[in-house]
């Protein structure tokens, strides 16, 4: 059920009788609405659920017959209608046979939240795989999860007493969190805060629907303008690629929170690539080329959706500080800066207009923060240089200092602003400097994003900044499979040639090189390629050469003889037994090297380009593209790849360096990553490490390799 | 008054009775309590001041005669007896005459907190020299400030609504900030959590006491053990060093968050080094250097001294995670994993004596996070849990979640926390997981630093690691200053051989090189120095020389003719005259380039090192050490300069690299800081670019360098 491809039709109209149903059985209800299995009942008589409620429990059925008020059923086949969502209360012993029971009547969907599957072991494991065969072609939302709300329409299906909803604010951000207890606290937290929500899902055991599917359902709700994501991990990554392009082209941005940054590595690689991409950098290429904003803080995953949700546009990177109390206002600007935006001073036009609202001499107008001083309180004179700088040319965005002296009066305050936003799509946030929590949240009811931190209020503009990019934003499109026959190629490890000759058959341009078993044949080799070659040991087991003696640069052909007597003795001194075929290489010189290799996990297979040599190895200086669905990199994408490196300019003509071949090694990335998806899963591992990046006309060329092949797949 | 050098007894003298006056007069006090003139009598009043409160008002005097109960004078000539302290609350036109007859009366210290000086422009700068003028040797806190709150004594010396003081919790955080609003900010913060503060001081315009005066008097004072501190900028760093040194030596970390560190560097400057030392580089070498912790967000102002305000001690890296919710616990190690801390499973001992205090089965007691369920939230499960963790040698630290079940009884659980402090000195902190001030105020108020932000857990964590290599810290010794005669040195801009000599006399060594003006000359010299030499212009105007066509690398005697040449007329091509002098240098191969170069502002004069080379300098990888008061860097800070690097392995035989010479250029940066602290003010930039290190036992050698030496003080 769970199929790495686009969230499909039925799946849609099964989570939209899901989130917005008619009628819900709740399995195993208690009577007692203070016990947690009275709370779904009790929750969604309270809010006013207008469909049909079913209790099911044959004991309270068999005494009472009803349940707040409500007709209690024995069993589910008892139900007068097939409902379209089943809350299942039971415990993991028994939740499936409730999920078979509500299948076989044919219901829509149902949430299973009882704990005791997966998340506890084997044993568990093996339930939450019977629980799947029992619902058939009914969707599930869990196990272990806390439920869903739709604050939209005032229905929750849930347990918690984290979702009871007492005060939620409605709004336009839309939630889904891979952990119950994360979404209690981001529902908490939000609410204090008056930043309001539209649809609240906890998939938690996903084992049916998953993130994906809800960002998907969430890109269609109309109800909902951002979406905001806790993720421990995206099970299926085509899915979820789909579903984040698909909220992107609706203009609705999607924010996550991912844990689980620190972990190492999933296995240890043979390559440099394998060491340098981790697990997480894997998700930041993922998030990056379907437009997901990254959450770096876990109070970034509210900070950002608030901003966002206002659905203002940021410009441009000029912002304008409006303060009536010292200090915030250089705090504000400060953290803007550091995160890249200027807060330059009124023009002279908005200066003239900001000093003809006011009668004293102590404002400062001419600078910015701009500092109106307490008399800034007053509310007709907030309004006048609220409207002064969204007027201006000189500024993209207002930020509004918030001072204890407003304590006393937010909403006086807040309604000041807000009478502003329709003159102006410029985006207007708040920083309130003391702690106050009720300032902030009257502000963030009025629609302005309001932020106690000041470093939010840049982080918040960074997120303004990305998503104003999203409508343009599109997926890679792949360049076209290369048709190359790679039937003859054995399994495991390719020697070095051997690795080579596998990139050119794709198109990769290699250095010129010969085979050889003995200095006859080597100093022939040699004397084609020039003044002085490369010789090194040819091995399809050792791949760090060097750090055995393997590899000499420089050789003249004279002395070729003697130094591969002595690389077949260091090689022996580090190995026990001497190399038996060498390659004698051309020289390749002037040039920049980079490295450019494969990654695969979980997530996909990803194209990995770094700056080599040692230098470069010790900054990691390295940027990562997954593979699309199908085909290589485009182009396009590989440009992007070569300007993301920090040593770019070191291709692009630094300080009266040469211009470095920019279209050969893009040509290169591309046939380089049409190798990678022609070969698919086969291919374990590839990396061309050096590739020589020579002058602009002179090419590339791969000077060295590595291929692992998996033999299973062979 | 303000002098650059540590702060005086007298100065002790003075602070120590203005923080604890027996006797405070008000110059201008109100008889109406509403009005902010009101306001300093009484709230010394209502906080049960057992001193003198003298209100000074001729208008009050001569009608009332008193202010609440006390008995107000016409003038300060009129008072009883010397007031400890005067509070003027004058504008800042009469400020002065006030100030003048406190002065006169010969009160330890006052008060000023009007604003219109310095911050306001040159009038204001003028009211400011005046107000000093006025003050002869009473000393003055402000102006421009909030004023003064001693919370270990209850004693309020402001007219601000933000020192009110109702709900200030008394604890051992001293704070000193240059903003008042900041300092209102941070207490309105403090106070909503539950930290307890010791005294607050807002200098503001520092026309005499400063950051460093109340830093000293903190560093003395038993009621506080941590200070925090808002930071515009240091205006006497001598003074402000050796606080902090006595703050250190003292056991009491001392933590600022400084803003202005988006700003450029203060000039333009001829050399690299210029451009890699901006102003806010400054500031992290000076706190780096003696010992101050710096608070990298606005939050983590008030966090990292809420967790060092415990005085418990972290030894290692190792932290338990205690969670009885799910999400949380996750989210918490995470943060604590992306700042380099570990979350080991417990040790077999402590997983048994965990699972012998439960006896459900769902409890995840063998992983980190420490699941211990519902359940755990029973006070003597978890105070069980607690002792088993703190007692475990698997341990350094434990970090219990609070979960939203905690909501209900946050002193059951507080206390149950708090019981088990005694037993260890091990840090224990508690992460809030929902929305939950009132929890964390009691935690906080039980002495358990509670956080609501993961990431700030971490930031505690690494906080406590710095404190605990806090009492080993020393000031740098530095290294005598040569007797180096440099009375014959010119003023203004050294060509490049003149500026090695200079280098070469405070004994860094250089290549060899000789200078000349004709071919012939440059043949004779060349063939000294082996098969192939450095050929360049000099030039006292010209300091990028290569771009200019100057430089020419591994020119062989025979070619040096033709190649002098070709470079005047590339010179002259790009610049329009042509050289007519030519350093002929031996060319230095195989050793690593590095860059050492000076850099001096407000701070002081730093030593910059930093890899040399164009791949490192896009990555600007440099470090900064300012220059102890008198004499050069020390050996060990010169060492540890080059193990700063990130490519110090590259020094230290990285991939079978052989070792450099760490010696040699460690006696090299200590001749050169000895260069610069002889030169001190005279030198106004110095640089040598590159240096090569070569390997073990063959030494440095500068092999170009800039000296530009001040005309106004040759």
């Amino acid at each position: 059920m769970s199929i790495n491809h686009p969230t499909s039709a039925a799946t849609s109209t099964a989570i939209a009788r899901l989130v917005r149903p008619r009628s819900v059985a709740v399995i195993g209800a208690s009577a007692d609405p203070t016990k947690t299995a009275g709370r779904p009942v009790s929750y969604l008589t309270r809010h006013g659920f207008d469909g049909a409620i079913y209790p099911v429990n044959p004991k309270v059925a068999a005494q009472s017959l009803e349940i707040g008020g409500l007709r209690c059923y024995a069993d589910i086949g008892a139900l007068p209608e097939v409902p379209d969502v089943g809350i299942v209360l039971l415990g993991a012993e028994r939740a499936h046979l409730a999920v078979r029971e509500l299948a076989q009547r044919g219901t829509a969907a149902a949430i299973v939240l009882a704990s005791g599957y997966t998340e506890t072991g084997e044993v568990g494991a093996r339930r939450q795989a019977e629980l799947l065969e029992a619902a058939g072609s009914m969707r599930l939302l869990g196990p272990n999860t806390i439920g869903l709300v739709n604050v939209t329409d005032r229905i929750p299906l849930s347990a918690s007493g984290a979702l009871e909803m007492e005060n939620f604010p409605a709004g336009n951000i839309g939630v889904v969190s891979q952990s119950g207890g994360i979404l209690g606290a981001l529902l908490s937290r939000a609410a204090a805060r008056g930043i309001g929500l539209s649809k609240l899902v906890s998939t938690s055991n996903e084992v049916d629907l998953d993130l994906a599917d809800f960002v998907d359902y969430l890109a269609d709700d109309p109800a909902t303008q951002v979406i905001a994501l806790y993720v421990e991990s995206v099970r299926h990554p085509e899915k979820f690629r789909a579903a984040a392009l698909k909220a992107a082209a609706a203009g609705k941005p999607v924010v996550a929170f991912k844990i689980g940054r620190s972990e190492a590595g999933a296995r240890a690689a043979v390559s440099h690539t394998g060491a340098m991409a981790g697990a997480d950098r894997m998700y930041d290429a993922l998030f990056r080329q379907v437009g997901v904003i990254r959450a770096q803080t876990f109070a970034d995953l509210i900070d950002i959706p608030a901003a966002l949700a206002t659905a203002r546009t940021l410009r441009g990177n000029r912002v304008a500080v409006l303060t009536s109390t010292g200090g915030a206002g250089t705090l504000v600007s400060d953290a803007l800066g550091v995160a890249g935006f200027e807060t330059p001073a009124p023009d002279a036009e908005t200066a003239a207009r900001l000093r003809a609202l006011q009668k004293g001499d102590h404002a400062a107008l001419d600078r910015n923060p701009i500092d109106v001083t307490l008399a800034g309180l007053e509310p007709e004179l907030l309004r006048g240089a609220i409207r002064a700088l969204l007027a201006s040319p000189s500024y993209d965005a207002v930020t509004i200092i918030v001072g204890s002296s407003a304590l006393a009066m937010p909403e006086l305050m807040a309604d000041a602003i807000h009478d502003c936003l329709p003159e102006s799509d410029k985006p207007v946030l708040a920083y309130v400097s003391p702690h106050a929590p009720h300032v902030a949240a009257v502000l963030n009811q009025r629609g302005v994003p309001a932020f106690s931190a000041p470093e939010s209020c840049a982080v918040a503009c960074e997120a303004m900044l990305a998503a104003s990019r999203l409508r343009t934003l599109h997926d890679d499109v792949s360049s076209p499979v290369a048709q190359v026959d790679v039937s003859d190629l054995p399994a495991g490890s390719l020697d070095e040639a051997a690795a080579k000759q596998l990139f050119a058959r794709f198109g990769v341009p290699v250095v010129r090189e010969v085979v050889v078993s003995d200095a006859d044949a080597a100093e022939v080799a040699a004397r084609q390629f020039g003044e002085r070659v490369v010789l090194k040991m040819l091995s399809t087991t050792i791949t760090h050469k060097s750090d055995v003696g393997g590899v000499a640069v420089g050789v003249a052909p004279d002395a070729l003889r003697a130094r591969m007597e002595r690389m077949r003795e260091d090689v022996r001194a580090h190995t026990g037994s001497a190399p038996e075929r060498f390659l004698v290489q051309e020289m390749v010189q002037g040039g920049v090297e980079l490295i450019l290799g494969t990654h695969r996990d979980a997530l996909g297979t990803a194209i990995l380009l770094g700056m080599g040599g040692v230098t470069a190895e010790l900054f990691q200086d390295t940027t990562l593209r997954l593979l699309p669905a199908s085909g290589g990199l485009s182009r396009e994408t590989a440009m992007s790849m070569i300007r993301a490196l920090r040593t770019w300019p070191l291709l692009d003509g630094y300080r009266g360096r040469p211009k470095a071949d920019i279209d050969a090694l893009a040509d290169a990335i591309v046939a380089f990553s049409n190798m990678a998806a022609s070969l698919g899963a086969r291919l374990v591992e590839a990396e061309i490490n050096p590739v020589f990046v020579l002058p602009a006309g002179d090419g590339v060329r791969a000077a060295d390799g590595v291929v692992i092949l998996d033999a299973q797949r062979a």
